[in-house]
Parts: C-alpha cells; structure tokens; sequence
C-alpha cells in the first residue's frame, strides 16, 4: 500500500487484537472500538505477543508501525476507514445492529469483513443498507501468525470489494481462501469441527486422554498436514497408481462400520473422476517421486526446527538424539563431531551457507568443552566458555545429504583461553571443506564476564593442548 | 541396544520398506520377505529415500547400517528375529495363515506387530498358537520420519512383550501411542476418515477444490496441529477462564445444523470435566501465557523451516517479504540489512548462536551484491561471489526479539575481490554487537571456479569502494 491505509477493528477479543496487531505491524493505522472497559489491556497483550513474533517470521524488517487509537463511538472509528473488521460476539441481531451504525458513517468502497463463523454472508447481508460490502473473512487463531483468511460472499456482493479486500489481505501476509458457495461454517471449522465431535468419543469411551489424542494427531498426520494437507498427502500416498486408483481404493472404507454413525457421500465414478482431475490440476507437475522428496524436506525442516525449539516430535528427536551422542576418543586430533548436513542448512546458491559452517564448528566445540569436563552440568553450574573470534576459511562446497567429520585441536589451553583449530573433513575421501580457528573464553554465566574456570577443567584442557602441541597439520 | 538385533520384514510395499528403513538406519538387521517380484525395487525406492532423508533429523551420526536380506521363505526371514513386522494386504484370513506360518518357527518372545489399520487386535489374534506375541503396530508414512505408532493389545497380549515393543520402539526413534481399548481404525485414522468424509461432500458439493481444501488445512489448523495438536490448542484459545470454561461454551455448536447429518455424544458436566481434568493433567503446569508464547515459538519456527524450503505457508512468506525489501541508499556505511532476531536462531546459552552471525553477514553481503548489481538476475545468468574467508568478532550477545542493523563498508574491489566489513548493531541503541570481515571471489557457478566480474558490477564495486575508502571507522 502506498497511501496511508487505516483499519477499524470492531470488537477487541483475541481474534480483533490479532487483526489489529496484523493490520498495525504492516503499517496500517489502527482504530478499535470495544466497549469492553477491559478491551485496552486485552488488546495490548495480544499486541505484546504479536510485536515479539510476527517480525520474527521475516529476513527483513518490517514496515514502521501505524498509530493505534481506542474510541469511544463506533462513528469515530469507522470514518474514513478502508477496512473495517467486525468480531463481535456470535448474535445475529447484534451484528446485523452493528452493520447498521457502520454504513451509516463509513465509505461506501470500504471492506466490511466478519470475523464469525458460526454465520453465512447472506445472513450477514440481511436487512443491509449496501449488502455489497458486507462478506465473511474468518481468521484463524493466532491471527498475528497464520495466514489464512476464509473469504466468503454472495451473489449480492460487490465483485470488485471483494477483489480489493483479497488484495488488502495478500498486502498485509494473509491468504484471502475464496470459498465459492456459502456453506454453514466455510471450510475448515467443519474439519475441525468433524475432529472434535470424534474426540469427544474417544474420551468418553475411555479409548484415549486429551494428552493422547493430542500425541496421535501431531506425532502424525498434524505435522504432515501442516505442508500438504489432505489431497496431496493422499495423492503421494496412492504413489504411481495414480490419484484416481487411490479413491478407488478409498472407497470400501467408507462402508467399514466405524463410519456407521455418519452420513456418507456416494463414492460415484464422477465424484472420484472429479478428484482425480483436481488433484492433477494441483499436483500434476510433479512426478510422485518429486512430491515424496518435497514432503520429505518440509518435513525434516519443521521437525529440526520443532527439535531446536525443543516441542513436539523436535522434543522426541532431542530424546532420541542422547543415545546417538558418541563417546570422544582422545586422539590427536578428536574426531570432535560425525553427523550428516540436513536440508534445512542449505541456501539459493544449493550448497550449505556459510552461517551453518559457523554452527557446526560451534556444535565441534560443546564436544570439546564436553570433553574437558565444561559439560551440561558444568553449564548449568553457571560457566562456559563464549567464542570472542574465529577465521572461518572456505575451502570446498558442501551440500545437504552430505556426511562430514570435525577433526578438532586444542592449540591454546591457558587461563580464561581456550582456542581449537577445526577442520571440517567430508566423511567419504577425507577432503578438507573448510578450517575455523575458534578463540573462545571462559565465562561466568552469572555476570557474562570471563573468569577462570575450575581446577578440573583447567587440567583437562592444559593436558589436551599439550596432547596437541607440535602435531602435524 | 547393546547386542545385535534383527527385524523380519513380512510384506515389502512403501509401509513395509518405511519398517525396514526404520530399523536399519538404526543398526538392526533386516530380513524382508514379500513374494512381490517387484519388492527388491520397491524397498530400494524406500530406502534410498530414508537414507537421505532420516539422518538429516540429527546433529549427530546415525549407527552403522545392519545387514539388509532378502529371503524366499517366511521360516529363514522370522527365525530367531527379534521384531517381526507384518504388512500384508488387509485381508484377514491372509494375516491369520501369515501368523500361523510365523509362530511355527519364531522365538516366542518376539514381538510380532501388524501394520493394520483395519483390524484389531482381537481379531488378529483369533486361532493363534501364542496370541499374546501378536499386537497392533500402526505406523503412519512416511514410516521412516514420523514418529507415531499406535500400539494396541488385547487382555490376551502378553503384557512384557507389549512393553518390550514399546521399549524398542522408543530405541529406534518411534513414539509408541499405547491405546487403552481396541477399537476400529484405533485413534488417528478416526479422525482422518471423518475430514476425509468432509472432504468429499466439499468437493462433491462444489464449495471448494482439492487444492482448496489443502490450502485451507496447511495454511490454518494444520500447523497448529502440527506442534500441539487438538486439545492443547484449546485450552490456548480457552484463555484464561480455563477449559472447562471453553468445552461448556461449545456445547451449543454441536446442535447447530452442520452437525445434524452425525450422531454426537450428550456433553454432560461429567464429559465436560473429565476433559478438563485431563486437559489440567496435561498442560496445567504452564499458564496460558506461557502456552501462548511456546505456541508462537513453535510456529515460528516451523513456519520459518517452510520458508527455507519455499513451500506451503513457507512460499507465502517469501511472495510477502518481497514487498518487505528495501531499496538501499548509497550511502557510508551502506546500511546493508535491517531485521529482528528470530527464535530458531538462538542456542541453549539463551542467545544467537553463533554460526547465525554468519548467517545474517552472509544476508547482508548478499544485499551488497544486489547493490553492485549482482542480483538474483545476475546469479541466475551463471555468476556469483562465493565467500571463501570470515574474521568474525563477537562483541556482545544477542537475544531473540531484538532489531539490529547492519552496517557495511567494501573495503576491496579489485577484480575478482569483494572484501566487506560489516558491523551488527543493536538498533535501539547503535551498541556494536559483532563485526566480520569477510572475503569473497567471483566465480562462474558453472566451472565453480573464480573468474572476472561483469564490467558492470566491476565497476560499481571499484565505485564502492573508492566511496568507502578511508571513511572514519
């Protein structure tokens, strides 16, 4: 947007808050109405989260924010403005009410859009001065975060309001989804709401706990879902066969008695035509074996960052990992570090980018602090040592799939210092892909000044430089 | 495991090679039998697959493989085997002869599990010799990434050999969802088959396409799911009135028309509170704000994994971070970068890790390129500068929300040389946080070998650096 653009935000719950800190954060003025006398303090702490997290998401920074307003009538905050966001609780009579004060004041091209979604735009229209402006954009919670909107309108909808509010929404990183017929709760409350009322069994039957149930979704299908969804998966699922061979298939399950319960579409050769061809639309570009490799790395890459957040499956891998941890050899030189170069440590131009050198000499050298005892529980006794300088040398590409040794020298060992010579050696001829010389000093934890460090790991690290001293490079 | 152990494979497709994969890239040895004449290839397929893709879930080396065989009988594959894996066709009297086969020549301590997702394990273990051996073992693909299997037994299951799968399991990186009752399609597939019934009345019914429904799931809920699945992203939404609070509040939905066409269990204060109490015994130990902060944090992070591999709400990300980059100004130092720290690049010392500094000297230098005109059209056409040397200083921490920028000086341009000095300052405040000097050479990214400059970019970067030459430091 290039003039300044400014939102009203009816209603200042989590869901307006998350509009309003979307809106104010892509640098959007911001003016919210909520006679709630808590709305100002709720709104802010939606603010405070959304402030520490929606710029993190991004490699540049973010606009400056707009100017944030409360007011005291919906006049006031309505006027002039180019989008006006409605989140009011789920009464029809109330809403309809609502729309009535806005269209008396605001811009006739203004977007008014609903946050509800219990309601049909067509009800929403109902009674409206101009039901042309009045269409359903349901966010998804937290609204700072996820970029999906469900856009729905009408046949009494103006076509080219709506157009300019799925452009607004792109402007600000949300994803306007067009819903192309109104249906009693769009799209994905009714997955949702599917899911829940089946969970609701299970734990009534005793079959699972909320905690279980929680495991058996993001353990499994929830991770796969959060990159391809439903259609996809299943189509690289049905593998060469083909998408309309795996509907085929599908099709006696529907008749398995744990679909009793329900009321089943008739699984006809059109309606599995139908998907088949919608999902070569989709997908037909890739060849399976292209789609299993795009899973596979959106994978890896949401469960390694999940594992360095520490959640999750990222907490199981983290678990897992410890029985992986070798033991050192004292050699000369340690062979400090053995691990494969994942997929999400490449960059554009296709070989590891020169930040994850940085990290994995740094992942070589808590071995070799390990090593001379400045272990977790030293660290968490509240010292370490911190790296003050290295010269990294670049010497070969490297690329993901790759296994690499660190080979590791301790080439001063004194007082607060500590200083290690890598190489990163690639695991099958031994060529040298890079050397970093790591100065590193002891610190106190506490008051992130240096120190000496214990007695104990002052001699294991004096008998390593020692150990290492003269040797061949 | 300390000793030797082997996995028999019954049933080599892309499940039964995700089991093989699985085992063997965790040391065991693995015998497969499938009278497919086609399965060497097909395991092959799955294998290739799993090697390159599962070590790249650890920061440390995988074992050694163990011994990987194929065998014409099912007695050579089962004898003497430690975990027996069926993945036969879902035909019951097929599974019952494949058991009877097994049991007359395997240990009667191994664990015999079934890949079925449509069969319990009641029914598995009807006629069997030993039915305690026999339980369900329901992996979720690709087998060889995702951690959940739901484990189900029966009162006639052996209850040391249950656990013994379990432990196993847990050693080869699996998560085993013990189920507490038999019921069919168990816990996960519920739930898939009722968005999948969902799914088709939506397409059926022309309210949206299949990569419409993707959409609608990966860009929503899906990754919501992903990290905290059903119940915990609830009791977040519940805020702080709690749970019980958030179910009683649903119950009205589950009248609503959408749910007419399925049966719906009554939601008694008693159900009410039982999800409550296990949704405290779950999550009670963190405040909602707390919830809300690792919620973010997760998504963060896997929204930013996305966003490096291109894909799903990851490729939204970089289309809306175009409309984020900025023009530079031409000034000295140049201001090459302007960003927050994110949550994935911090380490366990609570701040940037330090092959992040790399990284964002690494952006910024690849903002000077752009500047000189070696831009994303100009690596495109086969040139680029490849960073061979780094001096990097590390003055002060860096933490997670923090602005900093980066100022960039080039300090030679000669030829084939592009020498920058970037600093890192902390936005708020100008405190120099890090500075790297870094050394780069033009290379023709099709040799991958140095080569001259366009005259172009030749010439502004002599520019540059004239500019920059003797500029107050």
């Amino acid at each position: 947007m290039s003039k300044e653009m400014t939102a009203a935000i009816i209603g200042g719950g989590v869901i307006g808050g998350g509009w309003a800190a979307r809106f104010l954060l892509n640098g959007w003025n911001v003016r919210i109405f909520d006679p709630d006398p808590q709305a100002q303090r709720k709104v802010g702490e939606v603010l405070d989260n959304a402030r520490h997290a929606l710029p993190m998401l991004y490699d540049y920074a973010m606009p400056f924010e707009g100017v944030l307003s409360f007011h005291d009538t919906l006049e006031q905050t309505v006027e002039d403005a180019d989008w006006i966001q409605e989140s009011v609780p789920e009464r029809l009579e109330m809403k309809h009410r609502v729309y009535a004060e806005i269209q008396a004041v605001c811009r006739e091209d203004a977007v008014i859009g609903s946050s509800t979604s219990g309601y049909k735009p067509s009800e929403l229209q109902q009674g409206a001065a101009r039901p042309g402006q009045i269409m359903v954009c349901h966010p998804f919670n937290p609204v700072y975060l996820l970029p999906l909107i469900e856009v729905v309108a009408t046949d009494a909808s103006d076509p080219a309001i709506v157009d300019r509010a799925a452009d607004i929404l792109t402007s600000v990183g949300l994803y306007p989804l067009r819903v192309r017929k109104e249906i009693d709760a769009h799209i994905a409350d009714r997955f949702l709401e599917a899911v829940w009322r089946e969970a609701l069994w299970l734990v009534k039957d005793g079959i699972a706990t909320t905690e279980e149930i929680d495991n058996s979704i993001r353990y499994g299908f929830g991770i796969r879902w959060a990159q391809m969804g439903l259609f996809e998966t299943y189509r690289v699922a049905g593998g060469e066969a083909g998408m309309k061979h795996f509907i085929d298939q599908f099709g006696p399950c529907l008749q398995w008695p744990w679909t009793k319960l329900t009321d089943v579409p008739e699984l006809t050769d059109e309606l599995a035509q139908m998907i088949a061809d919608q999902s070569d639309a989709q997908s037909g570009h890739l060849t399976i074996r292209q789609l299993e490799r795009k899973r596979d790395g959106n994978l890896i890459a949401m469960m390694r960052a999940l594992k360095q957040q520490g959640n999750a499956s990222g907490r199981l891998l983290n678990e897992h990992e410890k029985r992986l941890r070798p033991v050192l050899e004292p050699d000369n030189p340690l062979v400090s570090l053995r691990r494969v170069i994942p997929t999400d440590w490449t960059d554009v131009n296709g070989h590891m980018n020169e930040g994850r050198y940085g990290q994995i000499f740094s992942d070589a050298a808590e071995e070799v602090m390990a090593f001379v005892g400045a272990d977790d529980a030293y660290v968490a006794g509240g010292l370490s040592y911190f790296t003050v300088e290295t010269v990294t040398k670049y010497l070969a590409e490297t690329h993901a799939g790759e296994a690499v040794e660190i080979h590791s020298r301790v080439t001063e060992g004194k007082g607060r210092k500590l200083r290690c010579l890598h190489e990163m050696r690639r695991a099958s001829d031994g060529e040298i892909l890079a050397t970093c010389d790591q100065l590193m000093l002891h610190v106190s934890l506490e008051t992130r000044r240096t120190c000496d460090p214990g007695p104990d790991v002052a001699a294991r690290v004096a008998a390593l430089a020692a150990a290492h001293e003269g040797a061949d490079r």
